[in-house]
């Protein structure tokens, strides 16, 4: 099959990587003055991995649109509307599979990243999202991992599962998009929040993190119409050892350079996933604490020792 | 208030130490003949805590027992039969309060710990149980967590929290003491396969590994009567910080041991809690297929690679 991967940092690198290996004709896709594409144009590697000869490098967004069957999209989430402007004006987009692989929601709207996208171009019965834990530092390493395929529709979920499934990639039907698509977002900032504690030393408490974490994105998604149950899975609280406790998280990483004053200059794509998590929760009406308190010590100089004190450690007696 | 803790291992004698510093007069038992006490009787100290000099020490359980208003048991949970029953000769158990420290259940008959004593001392109206997230090594520095305590009376909950509460442990009142034990025991079998996958080198599965353990316990919960969303809270889920990725976990580095053949000699609850959860599973009609693969890996030599692979990377498609 001919599969075509737009936006080539890290993640979308590794996926056209992985495509490849899969057996498919593969088209990467990055913007001609991208630092990464320009880098992959001269050497045909980054820091991950090394793409074989057979891949293509496109520049030519009409190309890579018009080249592959699915086409998987790994851009930064807030850039995703106007990216999906700029395909919505190229052709035959009825006969293609979009998959969408980045862990978002638009922070301005709160709107998932397939609204957004489906909005733009027009179409929802071919949009599929690609969620749930693995680094890539630990597939080029041959170490295994389950993902989560998920979309309205059964049958665009089975055509990419069946496309792309490998003994390094397990996935699995998600169920629930939109308990998916929140849950994978909201680990980002579930993920800021491990850092602050790790940084401050209190890393121990990231269990305490895990209960409560769980407990009000879940109340969230059954507020929006979703199965409270879905963030117990693979897209959400699967996702938390690639978050809370891996050294490769970037939004982990921020949340302890936040509080230790180190540099990361990385984006966290919690950051924006907080602002829309913030407006999600006033207009379900859902109490989410640990959202506002990231969003407080991020947007508002709320002081982190004292609001994760008391988060964790004041006196609420019952704990459901 | 007077406060007896009986068993002077690493986790009572911090408690001892612990009661002590929110203001009880205590007594710490142990057994005359146990390496733990001699150390004590002879130090006042072991590798984590120096016992200060109110403290009492004492090897006469009659003396303990009538001591304390709130007894704190903390012993190996597969013994705590016979314990109970010693306890049971003793005067006065009415007017005591009985917690319960360990995270266990009878390998034998698959009865929880709060069962099996109140079988032993004939009463139950008078039993708690202290569960959920913290170590030993991080309270002594200071870093706080919270915990959870439960019984079957609201008025002996609140009254163990309200003696024990500070600003180290913030205790949440227990609501389903079916599913904090069950939980709480459990916790221990996940971390052992959480061992085995970072033996493996697999540690990125411990996200599935998450997923996939709550949902199974959490049935096993349901089908013997309590809340099924008791294992989302801190006695199940909430302890899987300091069980699944913490280089102080006995039960993870166990699993861990168990792979590498590295030698390891700690008590892993664990092992006995699995044939617990086999014989209950059976008898609850509730597959666990995580407790039933580390039951085979430990007691009838399945080969761990092959048994973890097939359990996260085999082709079961639906995710719930």
């Amino acid at each position: 099959m001919k599969i075509s991967v737009l936006g080539c940092g890290r993640w979308g690198t590794f996926l056209a990587w992985y495509a490849n290996r899969v057996g498919h004709e593969v088209m990467l896709w990055g913007r001609e003055s991208s630092k990464h594409y320009l880098q992959l144009k001269e050497s045909r590697m980054n820091d991950y991995v090394t793409l074989p000869q057979d891949i293509m490098l496109s520049n030519s967004l009409e190309a890579a649109v018009s080249f592959g069957e699915i086409i998987i999209i790994s851009i930064s989430a807030q850039e995703l509307r106007s990216f999906a402007h700029s395909i919505s004006l190229q052709k035959g987009l009825k006969d293609k599979i979009f998959v969408l692989c980045m862990k978002g929601i638009e922070a301005n709207t709160g709107k998932r990243l397939s609204q957004v996208f489906s909005e733009e171009i027009g179409i929802s019965s071919n949009i599929g999202i690609w969620v749930g834990p693995g680094h890539v530092q630990d597939f080029v390493r041959e170490i295994p991992n389950c993902m989560v395929i998920g979309s309205d529709h059964i049958e665009v979920t089975k055509k990419i599962v069946e496309s792309l499934n490998s003994s390094l990639i397990r996935f699995y039907y998600g169920q629930d998009l939109i308990g998916n698509e929140i849950g994978a977002a909201a680990k980002n900032v579930i993920g800021i929040a491990a850092g602050m504690l790790d940084g401050l030393c209190y890393s121990s408490l990231k269990g305490a993190l895990m209960a409560r974490g769980t407990r009000e994105i879940s109340r969230l998604v059954r507020a929006m119409g979703g199965n409270d149950t879905t963030i117990y899975g693979l897209s959400h609280l699967g996702d938390y050892e690639a978050t809370l406790f891996s050294l490769h998280s970037h939004n982990r990483r921020f949340g302890q350079a936040l509080i230790t004053g180190e540099p990361f200059d990385k984006l966290a794509e919690g950051v924006s996933t907080v602002k829309a998590l913030q407006y999600l929760g006033q207009k379900y009406e859902v109490e989410l604490p640990i959202c506002n308190a990231v969003y407080e010590m991020i947007f508002e100089n709320a002081d982190p020792k004292e609001k994760l004190i008391d988060l964790f450690l004041r006196p609420i007696k019952f704990e459901f």
